[in-house]
């Protein structure tokens, strides 16, 4: 069976379709703009999919889209499937999942936030295979958390916005933050623009200073600790272009383990190399999390 | 049909019957003192409501077990049912489920934290009612944290311990805390014996020191940002002793909307009222969650 995937970032966007092991089989990226340049691409793309003079088992049967948000995922909400407040002006409050409908026809579809949508690819093919309960984190230009909570993916009144966690100020560090509603919080403090921010140079630049990992490495455990002492995961995965630092994740183990002192005694701390842990899926678990959710929909 | 009601508390074991409807229809009190002494009263209760010579319809269906954690919630585990690694000595390790089971014979049970259990309360009966995505904090002698996603309540590794959420100092806060494990996590900032050490006299007797529910709401708000931007609730349910100075109500929603600072937009912020709201069910919610989660027990 093949499935659509549309991993919808702010500056890309990848359609791809993929099987029911996640293969992916064919894949384009066409660059986030505005709805108006970007949308008919991506129709057209899955157009092409669905085309009626493919043999049925050359069409996909259903399509997951993968969505920056913020993002209404509450099935039965007017808005369902709309982008919200978004920073980006011209997708403000664009309706990613009717324009699609609209477009595509009668086609199961699954939406859900890009973040959640990675974890659900590594919870099915990748390094939460298995698991129930698990958080992906991913730390680049900006910073996003997904989660699932017995299996199933955490909406509630939105989604999940742990980048913005509040953060105790690491002492001696006086950088103002960088986010434009909360100063310093998690994103503001740590996001790859904050790194740049604090210290010149962009941080695949900054491999040989020690004291950034060190300092990043604090305010990356903090939110872990505060996201594990709420959630409970059996897993931590953590991913995006700050990750690929990789002397970063030992560090942040280590102050995990300092910050939680033991009062959470469980096998999952004790064998922490793997309780925080890489994405296993290289960069395509967005992807294979929307394939993941097209054929969800698909079953249903 | 009835239902038997166990809420084992730290200094108290609240054994109770009820129906379907959460009536509590009897209850008992046993000090919670050690194993040996405490739990033949409570099998003793538990046993006379299944005893031979009653009714079938006067015998209990099913037992409901809220637990002082930490606690083993995850069935299938070796250790499911026991308490953990609690300060409490005497209880530490107890097979508090396997214990029950072996003394009141083959009736269904159910096993979850005290404040799972409120939170379940709350969501069938309550302040939560019909709500999928829920959370109870209990703010008193100490803090604890219950929660559901999707209708169920929040396992994991283990179960969620927000009481130690890592906390940003108030400026010119300089309490040393009072968390043995974390010295100034929310625990150590904000639960009853931390106001009075900090203040030197009971919460119930500081009602006319606004600068005291200033503080202490700043150390709750912070917390319940933080809740509310990894779980993203639909309600957020706050009981315990603390909490019945009712002034506190409205200086921690103003500082939560302080903290959040309009990033998040949806009706249940622009609704603080009800987004934070007291618990409905006048301390009962434990033991009624108890029963609930006994016919759930007996339904599977």
């Amino acid at each position: 069976m093949l499935y659509g995937a549309l991993e919808a970032g702010g500056t890309k966007m990848i359609c791809a379709v993929g099987n029911e092991s996640g293969q992916i089989l064919d894949q384009v990226i066409i660059p986030t703009t505005t709805p108006d340049e970007t949308m008919p691409k991506v129709i057209e793309y899955f157009k092409s999919k669905l085309d009626d003079s493919l043999p049925d088992d050359e069409k996909i049967q259903g399509l997951g889209i993968a969505c920056f948000g913020p993002v209404d995922v509450r099935e039965g909400s007017k808005t369902y499937g709309n982008i919200l407040n978004t920073p980006k002006i011209a997708w403000r409050n664009f309706p990613m999942l009717k324009t699609l409908k609209d477009a595509l026809g009668d086609i199961p579809m699954g939406f859900d936030t890009n973040v959640n949508c990675s974890l659900l690819g590594e919870a099915t093919w990748g390094s939460a295979k298995g698991l129930n309960d698990a958080v992906y984190i991913t730390i680049g230009i900006g910073i996003g958390m997904g989660a699932i909570s017995g299996g199933n993916p955490i909406h509630g009144m939105l989604h999940p916005e742990a980048g913005h966690l509040m953060m105790s100020r690491v002492p001696g560090d006086d950088y103002k933050g960088h986010c434009p509603s909360h100063g310093a919080c998690f994103e503001g403090m740590a996001c790859g623009l904050a790194i740049e921010e604090r210290w010149g140079k962009p941080a695949r630049e900054l491999g040989d200073r020690p004291e950034v990992w060190e300092l990043e490495a604090k305010y990356i455990a903090q939110a872990i600790t505060d996201i594990l002492l709420i959630l409970s995961p059996q897993k931590i995965i953590l991913g995006g272009g700050v990750m690929n630092h990789a002397p970063l994740f030992p560090l942040v183990r280590k102050y995990v383990l300092e910050y939680v002192n033991e009062y959470i005694d469980t096998k999952e701390l004790r064998n922490i190399n793997s309780f925080i842990a890489p994405a296993a899926l290289n960069g395509y678990q967005g992807v294979m999390g929307a394939i993941k959710l097209a054929e969800s929909a698909a079953a249903e």
